[in-house]
């Protein structure tokens, strides 16, 4: 197996692709690794990567045209090497928009993909079980048939990566009732009821999003966007205020030492930090995005989704899996 | 000042607002109320109320035909009663279609006003600050020229309710840059530009519609009503969570116990029952929607809500606020 490693995209660089790089190679010595960015700064994991040279970044601002014409870039070097070694994955911490267009318009959609989502896993109040999320935001639009493309990506995912034979899927809208709905949700529910999309469950509600009922949940990717940031805020929120209901005399302060483990448990699977990245699902490759502000453990797990993506084989279950059903 | 409360909407019907009239009769005996309900079931508040006699419930998914029609259920009844008797506020924990059509048909949209919405105060981060989202609900589809409306309204309820002169207001989006955002929201950033609306500071994500900085939040009433479910489901599974956490061991559990007092005050900052309520704005009048599972306090909190807000006399500002500019 082969992965290519974007190593200058996030926040903090080197800082955090370095140790990262390093530890996963020590972990998976079986798995070959490229490393692109500037080959100076990539001394330290000369034994553990075969190292592709890039000079720049792009800018998190940047439009495909800017994107593609950046031939120095790390972005475009990694996506170049992706295709030259035939590598499995790629995994960068870069800004979103870059990324997304040049993985769209370099690797390409699946046949029959109309248009690629990110999705993410998120933890649910079910212990060890996740949900998958999609499109968090690689679109600001969608139309009813990219939900029902997005359903049956999804529910690929889900199988190839949870392991759930029959992944329950729901379209998230603001209500229950296969009535409630945006103009899009309506359309989107009779194509899936049209097509008889399997496990297709409904709506959903984004209060009953992480309540462990919904294997996968599908929004346009504004509003998915929506949803996902507002739990990651709430969180932040909520958390900040755990702490600080805990400092409240010694007594609490003594029993949050005790409680301390249980209560960091939590706070990481809370911690979209540590879930690794979402995945770019649609294109002809594993493209892992992990978060802009990754620390070295975070983008070693966004290193590890890349693995374990490539190794469930996910791009050939999403198109095969498109290739059953109608997907028009 | 005279309140009208729909007795029988709620999920608990007299259990929670029969108490909650009686308590507040006795802490604001100066206000006049009206009940209406079976009034055999409402013989408990005859000392406290006039009673007004309305024999059925409307359905939750009752068309606005039917509910126009339903001359004897408790909500025509209760607006009936608003119109006849000039009351202030009307407050109702009943189904939220039935009853925003009812409201909008009967009481009428302010003049200049396209669409009503449903504004609630969340907590922020920021001790004792609260800001005002809208509409979480009440459209599922709007244009440009409704978001920037719910601006102008938003900031009059900011102004109103929690007494900031010059209450900063954002477009909820997938992103903080201008050029971020759906169609929908592009388009009504453009809008605000054009019209120059006081206070606006632009594009905010969902993510930080809770951090304190904005005084009012707005969206379409889909995307809305995401985020307010989203909050609240994300807040649910963390409660739960974190009183999972403190009980491992016995020091954990006396911890817990000695910081319960902090920890009670954050979940109730956070439980959308003790907020009272969201209110309708945009119609001629005061118009509560208080939860549909209010237990008596959360019920009790609903008619303070429809109080405060006749007090501060929400309907003539947003009416004046909306002659001073062009809405249009």
């Amino acid at each position: 197996m082969k992965l290519v490693i974007e190593m200058m995209g996030g926040d903090y660089g080197f800082e955090s692709t370095i140790p990262a790089l390093i530890q996963f190679k020590k972990d998976y010595p079986e798995v070959e690794l490229f490393a692109v960015g500037r080959k100076e700064d990539l001394a330290p994991v000369a034994d553990y990567a075969t190292i592709v040279d890039a000079r720049d970044v792009v800018k998190i601002d940047a439009t495909p045209l800017e994107v593609l014409r950046a031939k120095e870039s790390s972005l475009l070097k990694a996506i170049n090497t992706v295709l030259e070694a035939k590598a499995d994955a790629l995994i960068s911490a870069g800004g979103t928009g870059p990324y997304l267009s040049a993985a769209t318009l370099k690797l390409k959609l699946i046949e029959g993909v109309e248009r690629a989502a990110i999705l993410a896993p998120f933890p649910t109040k079910v212990k060890g079980k996740q949900v998958a999320i999609l499109d968090i935001g690689a679109s600001n639009e969608n139309t009813a048939s990219h939900l029902y493309q997005f359903a049956l990506m999804g529910q690929q995912y889900a199988k190839a990566v949870f392991g759930v034979e029959e992944p329950k899927t729901y379209l998230l809208s603001n209500g229950t009732e296969d009535t409630k709905g945006s103009p899009l949700v309506l359309e989107a529910f009779k194509l899936c009821k049209e097509k008889a999309l399997p496990y297709f469950m409904g709506q959903m509600e984004a209060r009953d999003a992480l309540n462990g009922e919904a294997d996968v949940v599908v929004a346009d990717g504004f509003t998915g966007n929506v949803l996902l940031k507002s739990i990651e805020g709430t969180a932040k929120v909520l958390m900040d205020s755990v702490k600080g209901a805990f400092k409240r005399n010694l007594f609490s302060k003594l029993g949050y030492l005790f409680a301390r483990k249980g209560f960091k448990n939590m706070a990481e699977t809370f911690d979209y930090k540590n879930t690794g990245g979402a995945i770019l699902i649609g294109v002809n490759n594993v493209v892992v995005k992990a978060h802009g502000n990754s620390d070295p453990r975070g983008f070693y797990s966004a290193i590890l989704v890349g693995y374990k993506m490539a190794k469930a084989d996910i791009v050939h279950k999403v198109r095969e899996g498109l290739q059953n059903v109608e997907t028009k």
